[in-house]
């Protein structure tokens, strides 16, 4: 049984209380308002529910299938009328910018559009998902020529997009890799080499499959400063078929619906995008916005579990309430929703979703003015928020939206072990998104290593003081005052961390890596505890309907949720050497 | 690729540290010395590693098969080879009495013996888990003919046992169950009813199985107080089929090996065990070992994914070491254990493994002291420790095994996701740990709700008096004292905690129930913390060889592990409110 509602109300809200009318107040995004995005998330919610729900257990089930003999791969059951719907609905393209045949929708629509599709169907989602992050990387970097050639199809869906960039001996470290791109006469390359994890990189989805293949060029440095960026399609624009091909699939935990493909270059012919050697410029182009999607990927696999094992829970019978006075002495045994505990797993699951959720749109309307607000100093405000918590949502989103669907199974008893109530599906699909697009602790380096000394710090100044601002609000009210003062408390703990970590950094990076995870689980922790501040604020300065409810999640959140802190601040003093004095055969 | 070394030097280890030689001290065990333990422990792991581990595989992979027209359920490829090799060399009466041809080992043994088997095929290795459980109960409850008849099969593992409780819609409130006993003229039992998730209920391993089914009788009261047990075989002595059938098989996660029936009893013949009214207590007998051994399952588990991981790591290389001095210029990267975090991942699993190896064998021969010592206080502080361990170790140890699982799936990256290494199946495997024989919820209201008030105390007492003499052996030693202050900070940390829960227990039972799953955590927090400073006092003590490396493992809980219980502490104080405050359709 496979149940999914959008959760299109607390969208709502949550555009309200992270300012999505600075967006909609951008000429760009005149045509966005708030109920035009309360239609599109509503039809979203509506394929969601009836197309790609509908053939999530299929994915699963059927998985997909290679073929030795031609290198084709075939999807599952319902797999390609559910692509051609969401092709058709226009969301392979619904932000590409309209010049390119796309919507030209902001972002913020588009991280929860992803978020709904997620849920519904995380492997099929990914195919519209690579899209999107090709798309950006080709309107960033590629030469109009290509553009042109390019960007419609794949804004239409009639043709898909990948990233190639892992090789057998280089995942982590780029710099490893070794495919190798040769000039041809005519400006193009062949590209020579093997690609490992590369999603989609086979399928019947669509007629041609445009791949992104990072590689070297003869007169490349080494390390990650000689890596370039090629276009490679898989059917070349004359009709013929390129020398790229599927040689096999991973078989995996989760995502069967999703194929993980081998894909071998054999002088493939590629166009150059963007400059020689500087391929790390378009990579984390599409990099960026996949890292804020797959922390996403926690808020979406979350909520579908949450909404089940609620769903399972409202019908279930066992054992008494505690408390008397909730008994029911009509029937044998009580609901199980009388049970403390029970209500402790889902509002764990849905505390920290819907603080999660928040961020995630804090994050994506600041990529909107990152890019298009007219002021320079806006611009760099948001690019600063956008640049810190990118990082930090990937990370703790995924940890904690793998422990919230754990939580639901747990919710379910048995049941939620079996295939009947699906969420033992949505925990394998989700366990993925902690490793990939960067593992996690790839993501806490890049946060303790790059962007807290950024520009002497600035980037955390930026974020202290939202988070001070949000404090001050939350204040202004005797119903959210408690939370504010939580709030300051913690944020007196993350800045407290963060001059240790600074002071540390010089003396020994090891010790850097040391720490690194814990302190950003303390910095997710943190920013969730702002995300309350911000929602509780906004609910009970509108007056909003849920704005009791609101009140009540947060109150979780601040008793059950953010206490965890203090353990990870515990471990933070900890250093390196626990870990490193350890001799290799002592491990 | 399956991995598996059965850890045999730390299981030596710790039944030094954990005081083995009082077990070995009873007349009933003079056979059973430290060697001759040794000796069977070895036997043991080659067992595992060369017949177990080699259709762990098959086993996820082939699942069981139930044929709709016969009932029959087939199971996997090599798996009746290695039941009858486990049979054969006296795996399944290995702790029942001589008198019933069992080896009449030691508990303490049956433990470690478990732990190696549940690595290396946890979905076999159920079957002579369950078959012990029952026999013990038989032993503990049936009367002599039963006994006689079918304690040597059992023990032989010619037939295997399987405990018959759950009910469509009655799980962890047994109350609920209405299959019923009605009496025959010849003094057995017609039942009728219908079980669910009966874990090896129908196979192809053995000749006859024999069902510990809890039933009605007639003239029961309502509740738990009228739930009776009944010996049910498949086959009946005469030889003929019996009325008791498998109508269908769960579709799980993991553990696919193991065939989880639905099993019909329709006027299947019974006889009674134990007294009319009064199967609770047979129950129980079979279920408190088999919580030990789910906890064990978290050790288990924990174990090969480590053993996995490391494997791993010890092979792949990727980008530089943080410290230069620790780089290798030959390489064109550094091997991946230079890098902290990845060591935080491997010592988080082994650090809390160790740990709970400790407390099992602690546990264990307490139950040997606890059935066999000739003196009754000793028997009494033992009975103490087990009662008030069981819940703390079947819901810790297998929250934290789940845990090491994915923190050793982290270690490999996108590998440990694929089915190359394994470590998803493990993870898969291990889930319905937290669920199954009592929830882990329901283990820590066992805790609060009936161990803690238990002899006004006395339990709780006894624990912290073990803990006080650990502190003080620890203090003993320069090099051991910092880890018995940290014991005795956190154990004044775990005695305030139950001071205020048996304040409030009285005044409120629901928020007994709110804080119960929390204060379990806590408490399998400090019994870790115990169980290390017992470790390198011990190692200390006796100068053991692996004497630098305990130090350095307790090194690493005390400073990255133990924190959490800050984190734990901060939740406990919430009360009930913020969960039960919700009303239905707010959630």
């Amino acid at each position: 049984m496979q149940i999914y509602r959008a959760p299109i109300e607390d969208m709502m809200f949550q555009l309200a209380a992270f300012g999505y009318e600075d967006v909609a107040g951008l000429s760009r995004f005149e045509a966005f308002d708030l109920e035009t995005l309360r239609m599109i998330l509503e039809q979203t919610g509506a394929l969601a529910s009836d197309v790609l729900l509908a053939c999530n257990r299929a994915g699963d089930e059927d998985g997909v299938k290679w073929d030795p003999a031609t290198g084709a791969v075939k999807t599952a059951r319902g797999f390609r009328e559910a692509h051609r719907a969401l092709a058709e609905n226009g969301y392979y393209g619904l932000t590409a910018d309209e010049a390119h045949g796309g919507g030209g929708a902001p972002y913020t629509l588009g991280t929860l559009v992803r978020e709904i599709l997620m849920s519904a169907n995380k492997s099929l989602a990914m195919a519209p998902g690579l899209t999107g992050g090709l798309i950006e990387a080709l309107e960033a970097h590629a030469a109009p020529e290509l553009q042109t050639m390019y960007l419609p199809k794949l804004a239409a869906g009639e043709w898909t997009g990948t990233m190639c960039l892992t090789e057998p001996h280089a995942g982590t470290d780029l710099g490893l890799l070794t495919t190798r791109a040769t000039p041809n006469d005519d400006g193009t390359y062949a590209l020579t080499g093997t690609k490992i994890w590369i999603t989609f990189g086979e399928h019947d989805l669509a007629d041609n499959i445009i791949h992104l293949v990072l590689a070297r060029l003869p007169d490349a440095p080494q390390g990650v400063k000689g890596i370039s960026t090629f276009l490679v399609p898989k059917v070349l624009p004359d009709g013929t078929r390129n020398a790229i091909a599927c040689s096999g699939l991973e078989h995996k935990m989760g995502i069967h619906g999703s194929p993980t493909c081998v894909m071998d270059l054999t002088g493939a012919t590629g166009w150059l995008v963007g400059q020689p050697h500087r391929g790390m410029a378009s990579m984390f182009t599409m990099m960026n916005a996949a890292r804020l999607f797959v922390g996403v990927e926690g808020i979406s696999l979350g909520e579908i579990a949450y909404q089940t094992a609620l769903e399972f829970a409202k019908d279930r019978r066992q054992s008494r309430a505690l408390d008397p006075r909730r008994s029911d002495p009509s029937a044998a045994a009580d609901n199980i929703l009388v049970h403390p505990d029970v209500r402790r797993m889902l509002l764990n699951a849905r505390s920290t979703t819907e603080a999660m959720r928040g961020l995630a749109v804090l994050v994506s309307t600041n990529i909107d003015l990152a890019h298009h607000h007219p002021d320079e100093d806006a611009r760099q405000r948001a690019e600063d928020l956008v640049a810190l918590l990118t990082p930090v949502v990937k990370s703790y989103c995924t940890e904690r939206g793998f422990a919230n669907v754990s939580d639901a199974m747990q919710v379910c008893g048995g049941a939620g072990y079996t295939r009947d109530w699906s969420i033992e599906q949505y925990l394998r699909d989700m366990r993925i998104a902690l490793i990939y697009e960067g593992t996690n602790h790839i993501q806490a380096l890049d946060l303790v290593g790059r962007k807290l000394p950024m520009h002497d710090g600035r980037l955390f100044r930026t974020f202290v003081k939202e988070a001070r601002a949000a404090v001050a609000a939350g204040r202004a009210h005797e119903s959210t005052a408690g939370f504010a003062d939580a709030l300051d408390e913690a944020l007196g703990h993350l800045v407290g961390a963060t001059e240790q970590l600074a002071e540390r950094a010089g003396r020994d990076r090891e010790e850097l890596g040391a720490v690194a995870s814990n302190y950003l689980h303390l910095f997710g922790l943190v920013a969730c505890a702002y995300s309350w501040v911000r929602q509780v604020a906004h609910a009970v300065a509108t007056d909003a309907p849920n704005r009791a409810t609101k009140l009540k999640t947060a109150r979780f959140f601040f008793a059950l949720v953010l206490p965890e802190l203090h353990g990870v601040l515990g471990k933070l003093g900890a250093g390196a050497a626990p870990m490193m004095d350890f001799e290799l055969d002592e491990l």
